[in-house]
């Protein structure tokens, strides 16, 4: 096994390595009546609301290093005249100096009493997040400011914890992080429209790149080589999407994770997606459940149920043309609620047959397997039926297609022919033709939209707000 | 304080998790005569070498899982006569079970008795890689293949565990991941040229984004928002430059990780980056210390000792001013070994001038603080005597700059005023001048280059063999 990571050395600390308020209110309280400490602390963040009495000001600070707010006490008698309690507004940053005491009030164990103001930053114009709800529609056109509020720290916050978790699982498996680039010369990966780059109209010198260049839609045929050498790897990298679609799903920029393994079968890419991320969720249930009651609260009722749920239920497995027989009998029921597109073998689902799909399964994901060729891309595995390939696709409850996957056609001839089928030029892919050239392998992977991801854990409807500064045809803001 | 990573549960392995290598390895013998395990194992892998001696083949396999291989034994007699000896050569990909043995020779200490071959991969023309050093250049020309040598493999597991530390330290000083686009709409930062996106010479609606963007040329200005509401923030994600430099020491697209903390002073940045940067060479030289022999021993003699001591020395700290006066210093010296270009108050280091540096320090990185504000981009923080701003560089032996950033300017009236003498129109900007309107907080950050933090810890002479697939000016294969 791969030696755990070595615990961080203690360096000595840069010298303005103040307490957080994460630190602050898991401090624990023994004595009632005197300050928690004895020295005093220093606390810095801005304020989310303020509460004047007559002889008294509470102040709600965050600092974004937790959900939770820490109350200060400004009592007007202990505090230096000087302080203008005029500009203590939401939004303004302050630093201040005090001892901690526990609080009388019920929503808090602790609070501090400030002493010392040593900074505060008035506003130069009236602030646009004011102490209320705003809706996600304005918060969406001010993002260099939307992360000032609940919502959007704590959408910042659950995305580092998966980040973190998602990354600690691969490791623990032997996968290696490793990086695809952004920038590719290959064109004919059929997961979307492209992005140019380095066609400069202006410039002589026409491609920069010595040919056509576009933003990449997948990393999976660069993984896939080195793959072929390392055995186990992943990447986590933006990927991009020229697509003109405006949906509450799509993005035209978003972050994909792409593990790839040698020696694996679709059925262990299923079960390393499904390991992968009933982990990344549980991590998250233990240590961000703070985090996720907002989200229970107002945004997607019960969803801590939901996942719990999730994590003990193992995913279904079905065949593309079981799904589609179900689907076509539930077509027939009459108790049907949902009307849906027409469905044949050879079609896609659709946004409505991923619903239906869902209701069938109560919400267990299914992971549907061996797809018809047709709608499939060239580079998976072909099955002897001649008809399907060993595509996956991972369905989950309201986001639908959250992971995307397949055995890769690993045999030559049989890559070559494909290939011509879908009327692509070997010699523009000659290097992926390599691969099975040399000491090819059996190997699967998968591509799991972590934007997507979020949108599972969170509840939140738009994807444009699970992502920190979102681009859609026609926006792209800060 | 956080609360550490939960350890991996023990889902239920997928079905085709075999050995690794490098968990064979690790196995610990107990009895010379005797096989290690009773029951049989099963490996895959690549093979690196093959050596036929009259009864019995030996076999070098690697599996990317570590740099040693293990050796494999196949005896002429034991096996089935159906193996096709001739067709186990370098690059054939196997997989095989037998038995471990203590192995009698002094290169290994465990071997693999194979009994039988489950598969094996002939290849279908002259495999490129043979039993022999290649010459960077040469294995540049096949990215897809490369990883297969040494070097490549080793590359990529230093990068995976330096992505690991880097993380596991920030997260642990409270800093979370965010993403910062790569797409932007900011053309203005002057760190270097840039691609354009979405601008279809092909369609009427020219702007996909509604206005001319650009692939990002640094994460800073949006992650700066995200200091300013989290306190402690970091990006870890390719960046772009579209400058037609063709240097062993550039890429058009590069990994770049850029902390930002708010409260920060520059000072405390220093500091930062010292830390996190010594916290992820200690570690490597712990656990990654076989593969760091190969470039002691194949690249760059003395690495290891030169790492080392880089770990156990303190970083300089230098005024910009104190920097020239020493090298106008060196210039004066009649021992001098270099011809430096002229160096007047005022102008940028060149290599020549970070190399003499470097002599003076005795190779100890030196951070030059305090620039002169025209040669520093708009946003960083103007001192009183009007003449510098706090931009940081930091300079490693070898590589040169590994770390550039500085303390921001947090004044609403200097950040004008800087805009103004940078000639920038402020409405471009008014997103990012909003963070001076509303709770504005002293921060500083830095963007690290993460493939000269790999030539650092290797001693690769050229970047483009120290990322996966390398993009430069008329160069992008795969």
């Amino acid at each position: 096994m791969q030696a755990p990571i070595v615990p961080t050395p203690a360096y000595i600390p840069y010298s303005d390595v103040l307490s957080l308020i994460r630190d602050i209110l898991s401090t624990s309280i023994t004595d009632h009546d005197s300050p928690v400490h004895k020295q005093v602390v220093r606390v810095r963040g801005w304020i989310r609301s303020v509460r004047a009495q007559q002889q008294v000001h509470f102040i709600a600070l965050n600092d974004g290093s937790c959900f939770e707010n820490l109350q200060l006490v400004l009592s007007h008698e202990n505090n230096n005249a000087s302080i203008d309690f005029l500009a203590l507004k939401t939004g303004v940053a302050i630093e201040v100096e005090g001892k901690l005491h526990k609080s009388p009030g019920a929503k808090q164990h602790i609070e501090l009493h400030v002493q010392v103001i040593h900074y505060l930053s008035p506003h130069d114009s009236e602030y646009p997040l004011q102490k209320k709800r705003h809706s996600f529609e304005m918060t969406r056109m001010i993002p260099h400011l939307r992360v000032r509020t609940n919502t959007f720290a704590t959408i910042t916050r659950i995305r580092s914890a998966l980040y973190r978790s998602l990354n600690h699982y691969l490791h623990s498996q032997g996968y290696h992080w490793i990086n695809v680039p952004a920038i590719t010369t290959n064109d004919c990966e059929g997961a979307g429209d492209l992005f140019s780059v380095g066609f400069d109209i202006n410039s002589s010198k026409r491609h920069f790149f010595g040919k056509p260049a576009y933003l990449s839609v997948s990393g999976q045929l660069n993984a896939e080589s080195y793959a072929c050498g390392m055995s186990r790897v992943y990447s986590f990298a933006p990927i991009f999407r020229a697509d003109n679609s405006n949906t509450r799903k799509h993005l035209s920029e978003f972050w994909m994770l792409e593990p790839e393994g040698a020696w694996l079968s679709y059925h262990d890419c299923i079960s390393l997606a499904e390991n992968l991320i009933k982990y990344a969720v549980s991590t998250l249930l233990e240590h961000n459940h703070t985090d996720l009651e907002l989200f229970d609260t107002y945004v997607h009722k019960g969803i801590i149920a939901e996942l719990g749920y999730f994590v003990q239920t193992p995913f279904k497995r079905m065949e593309y043309t079981e799904v589609l027989k179900m689907l076509k009998g539930n077509e027939n029921n009459k108790n049907k609620t949902h009307t849906m597109p027409p469905l044949e073998w050879g079609m896609d689902l659709a946004t409505e047959h991923e619903k239906a799909l869902m209701t069938h399964t109560n919400n267990v994901p299914v992971a549907i397997m061996n797809y018809p060729k047709e709608i499939k891309p060239f580079y998976m595995y072909h099955n002897d039926d001649e008809r399907t390939v060993r595509g996956i696709d991972i369905i989950f409850p309201r986001v639908g297609e959250l992971v995307g996957g397949s055995e890769r056609e690993y045999r030559l001839k049989e890559l070559r022919m494909a290939l011509t089928e879908k009327k692509l030029r070997e010699e523009e892919l000659s290097w992926y033709v390599d691969l099975r050239r040399y000491g090819t392998v059996p190997h699967s992977g998968f591509g799991l939209g972590f934007e997507r991801l979020i949108q599972f854990v969170t509840g939140m409807a738009n994807i444009r707000d699970c992502i920190a500064f979102p681009r859609a045809p026609q926006e792209a803001l800060c």
